[in-house]
């Protein structure tokens, strides 16, 4: 007889973004008319920078003739992305990645719940709390966790982003066998210093664990001082996975596009002792398990890389940037507390109370949709997150209107 | 300390392909200038559809303007493919399947791998030997096999296909939990008659077992007596997921795009007994893992079911079965039995001997590059796969070329 994978039975509640979706049509259903601007979810809202258009044609029209035409891809990614990458996104900036140590892919999403099967059963697992909710399920949907108890999974080791360490935890004083950390984080924006940074990669080499670095939203750092790949940390490659996105940099959240960095002196022992690199295992899952992206979309990516490209993408960038900007002064004058928004497209506001009420509150009074933080975890409550990602006459429109609501609080 | 997924080292050997392209490369590097025929990878040659063309640039133009731009799509795909999937796919044709039970991916290599993590950990899975790789190396690496020996994991039941029954297993006595069935079959180019899939569906039924049946040749049926989806055989809905692919279908493998259907009525047990849709768990598992398929690309595959695109992609099937009839009269002719290749893009030829061995002796004498059948499963040996995936000239060409090998041997 079939059975199912008893393991999807512990995954905790709806996936946050719906439920939120939920209460948003409810509230439209029963406000026909009212005006509602979504500051919730992550995604972006400006067309795709004009050189990227221009490639991803050229790259359709390559498919239209036989002399063009592009059948099945490296499992890998094409070399001319992979090229471009290298160069510009790491050696350019002093960080050592070879092009055959990227592995473009569909979305870092993919990338980051994928990466998973490469590890033990047994393996012990630190993720912050709040974190992107991908990185938890994929590993209890595999069997690594126990039940969801009390707002966490057993088994799990969570390490807490508070007020108190400006939302950035320190390595724990016990030894973890794989940590997942976001910076320029999703969902509080905080970025990580150099010397943070430093400390895991110690913590890592000291204990043989593995880092699982998400930097989606590197683009977003504009402080010099501030690390934009965990490669720029001696001994990264020793102990680092960096999984990066074209979603938030240059607007591919409906294009999908996005690449995992694996050094080749990155190694690991299976439970004989027996030692191997975890580039060729990942290579062996992505021949298996993926086919590639599609071309077209590479030649777009590509296009990321061009004189036009980065110019436009800077622009996009300091577009949302600047909305980030405005939405952080009117938060910080009402008096909340918060962090992210300067060099993250995310705000973290410490609003107080039941985060949930705070979203209906900000809701029924103003029409403003933000992503209530307890749903990304428990440390999460008390916080509510505000995206970047809208017009400019969206973001103005709710500052206006979040200065009714927070005056009468 | 990180420890690898031991289940990594169980894997036997390269990944066919790639040992093939390793030998050409060879034989190339030894013969420089020597023509080489491609004949063995089932990658398509011909232009995408004109209807296809026209609906990527759209969509791609769409992407340049703020009005029209998508940013994050549906995880199951938009409405305006899954509609024209479920019309055109399957009502039209007598079967019942709705737009809300298909899930659009970026492959059927991609959903026939990610299936398995929906299944329990212990169960009894069946596969056709020979097979597509993919079925059984992605439950090797999720740990539900033992160790390789003698060709085959310890823990799988292999279906034989051979001669003797048209490389068509049926049933076994035993009991499994989950088949993985493919008609028109990958590697062999057979097909399965309603006679022979109803008996699939009645085992299925009585063993409370699943049916995973890649149909991602369907396209390539033209025998109106032969069904296209297992949907089409009575009770098919309470024990079977259909997985499809635009690749062979529109020529769509660099462009990756494809669907996978469960049936809102199949349901299955947990090991507490707890009853569930596989729907909703599928559901659950592409919304954590996975975000959905590029828009342009979305755009692209709707075309396929235009007045124009159905014409243009029924003059690329015709082109392609042209080129199978064509090579199978030459191996027919030359006295050596094969299958497939009237309503699948592959012959199956029954050539004795090492499979290896005359793959060497066809690249050495002939240029022409096929696939070693023992490379797809121990019941492969002694044969080889030929695609009709190629140029008209270089199909006439191959035949010329194999004639005078094939008189010698």
């Amino acid at each position: 007889m079939f059975q199912i994978n008893d393991n999807f039975g512990k995954i905790a509640g709806n996936y946050l973004f719906a439920e939120v979706a939920r209460r948003v049509t409810s509230f439209q259903d029963k406000n026909p008319g009212r005006r509602v601007i979504k500051m919730g979810i992550g995604d972006v809202t400006e067309p795709l920078p004009a050189a990227c258009i221009k490639a991803f044609h050229d790259g359709v029209t390559d498919m239209a003739a036989r002399e063009t035409f592009m059948g099945y891809g490296p499992y890998e990614g094409y070399a001319f992305l992979r090229e471009a990458i290298a160069r510009n996104d790491f050696q350019d900036r002093g960080a050592d990645v070879s092009p055959d140590e990227i592995f473009v892919s569909d979305g870092a999403k993919c990338d980051t719940g994928s990466i998973q099967e490469l590890f033990s059963h047994n393996l012990k697992i630190a993720i912050p709390d709040p974190v992107y909710p991908v990185y938890v399920d994929s590993n209890v949907m595999a069997g690594r966790t126990g039940a969801f108890r009390d707002g966490r999974y057993e088994g799990l080791t969570y390490l807490d982003c508070t007020p108190e360490n400006g939302y950035v935890p320190a390595p724990p004083k016990e030894a973890v066998d794989a940590v997942y950390l976001c910076f320029p984080n999703n969902p509080t924006g905080a970025t990580a210093t150099r010397a943070q940074l430093e400390a895991w990669v110690k913590y890592a080499l000291a204990n043989k664990a593995l880092i699982l670095f998400d930097a989606a939203y590197e683009a977003f750092v504009r402080d010099p001082a501030l690390p934009r790949s965990i490669y720029e940390i001696p001994g990264a490659r020793e102990c680092a996975i960096e999984f990066r996105s074209f979603s938030k940099t240059a607007g591919f959240t409906g294009v999908r596009c996005g690449f995992a960095v694996i050094p080749k002196c990155l190694k690991a022992a299976d439970s004989s002792g027996k030692v191997t690199a975890l580039h060729g295992l990942w290579m062996r899952r992505q021949a298996t398990r993926f086919n590639g992206v599609s071309y077209p979309v590479q030649r777009a990516a590509a296009a990321v890389y061009s004189k036009d490209g980065k110019a436009q993408v800077k622009n996009l960038i300091d577009f949302y940037l600047e909305n980030a900007r405005l939405f952080r002064e009117a938060i910080l004058a009402a008096g909340i507390p918060c962090v992210g928004g300067d060099n993250s497209p995310y705000l973290w506001a410490h609003v107080g109370g039941d985060s949930w009420a705070f979203f209906d509150r900000l809701l029924s009074e103003a029409g403003i949709v933000c992503t209530p933080g307890s749903g990304f975890g428990r440390c999460g409550e008390g916080h509510v997150r505000f995206s970047a990602f809208n017009s400019r006459q969206n973001v103005l429109d709710a500052i206006a209107l979040l200065k009714g609501v927070l005056k009468k609080g």
